[in-house]
């Protein structure tokens, strides 16, 4: 079911600035029993992308009233919510008075195999690389090329994701999820001051590993610090956490710490377990 | 008017990933009479796009004759052409089997002022930069949060344009718009290999140039470069030339140079006439 400006549709105002800029921002959540995990999270989320590109901001009780509507009665599935600029007129410039668009979808389950949480997943080096962009950093808005050209130089099922390097030569993240590794005892996760995605679990995961009195460590790592790392794992709302048994050709131990925090999760939020 | 997959619409289906990804690319034309200016060379930047984004090549004649029925029976206007990977399932992966998406509309002329021609424009210093991705360099794709941003850092109508450096300080365009400068009698315009849009009317102006003798230089320009240089001229498909009489507080003589180009133009391509 999909829900555009509260009203069931497929159909979208062709002049949409989303369509013809990538003018706005979305988030994907995991639906469990009806209720989509870590809703305030992704709701806050949603606000802060919306702030930082001088969107107005979506009202989150309508938000959660229309993604509680698409979501009743799914046993399991994935939520997601997109919001635009609007309709414009022709010219990047934007409106003085734009009505933001919101879609609010619900997508079946994908059927990741029970191995990759259990065992992990094979991960690989993407050629595509990051550009940097400090004032767009860290936003999960539309402008994803670099996303989906990465994720198509591979058509292996076996490999489960791609590692992002940006120009600059350092590991920032794979085409749709965080990474962390453990190295000499230390939970690290690359800084994405420049570019990447701030991922709504990896922030999960930090204030957990805080909670528990290990925080997490924002860092350079280029891709000898992975590669050289104890353990790896990758991060994102849908999947939660998979642990990475190989990277290329490199073979990972599914470690202690990553099951600790994988865990955490479970016990922290139950969508997870 | 509109055209959505060669039907008449203004609706769009909501799982687009030129939506959901900005997956894809577009242009725009000048519409004179009916007929949409440099229609070919439009049309062979569409398909390299798609070539480079590995998206299905478009049918040109089919789009020529949907350009031809939107165009027709309007004095002046701007006609512009996108084309998408097509509806997609969620993920950045690009499906095996997708149906590109067209759209072919036509929007009203924007109404610059004639002296934006005959007397130059004002242009900025825009804030945000370009982030630089070689791969992605040159397309107009639809990722263009940096050129939205950029063209909201101002609201002045004086202003016309403005400058975006990249993230090496180098000026490589306007907001929408390629720029060229004459520097000791040279014609310059920045290369385009890192970031920046390869301009239909960038590359006409480049030919003609060419055949006059007088052929343009590709070149890194700094923003010194460009301040100290003697002519400065903005160029697209829409505006065709505008002459900059002034970068910030520095005002600009409109040159003979320039004056030579724009007449050369509007000689081969009576539309720009």
């Amino acid at each position: 079911m999909m829900l555009i400006n509260g009203t069931a549709s497929t159909q979208l105002d062709a002049r949409d600035r989303g369509l013809h800029y990538g003018d706005g921002v979305f988030t994907t959540l995991r639906v469990r029993d009806g209720t989509a995990a870590l809703w305030e999270q992704h709701a806050a989320r949603m606000q802060s992308g919306c702030r930082q590109l001088g969107i107005a901001l979506p009202d989150t009780a309508q938000l959660h009233a229309e993604a509680q509507q698409v979501c009743a009665g799914a046993t399991r599935g994935v939520l997601k919510m997109l919001i635009t600029r609007g309709a414009g007129g022709r010219g990047y410039a934007p409106p003085r008075a734009s009505t933001p668009t919101r879609m609010v979808a619900l997508y079946p389950w994908p059927e990741f195999p029970a191995t990759h949480w259990r065992e992990g997943v094979a991960v690989r080096v993407n050629t595509m690389r990051l550009a940097r962009n400090p004032q767009l950093a860290g936003i999960k808005h539309l402008n994803r090329l670099e996303q989906v050209l990465a994720r198509a130089e591979w058509d292996d099922a076996d490999i489960a994701e791609g590692l992002m390097l940006d120009d600059a030569h350092q590991v920032i993240e794979a085409t749709a999820a965080n990474i962390f590794v453990v190295r000499d005892g230390a939970l690290l996760t690359p800084q994405l001051h420049e570019c990447g995605v701030a991922g709504v679990m990896r922030a999960e995961i930090m204030r957990l590993s805080q909670l528990s009195g290990q925080p997490v460590q924002e860092c350079a790592l280029s891709l000898d610090d992975v590669r050289g790392a104890d353990e790896m794992f990758l991060t994102n709302s849908v999947i939660g956490v998979w642990p990475v048994r190989k990277l290329d050709t490199l073979a990972k131990p599914v470690g202690p710490r990553t099951q600790a925090i994988a865990a955490m999760l479970e016990q922290s939020c139950p969508a997870y377990a």
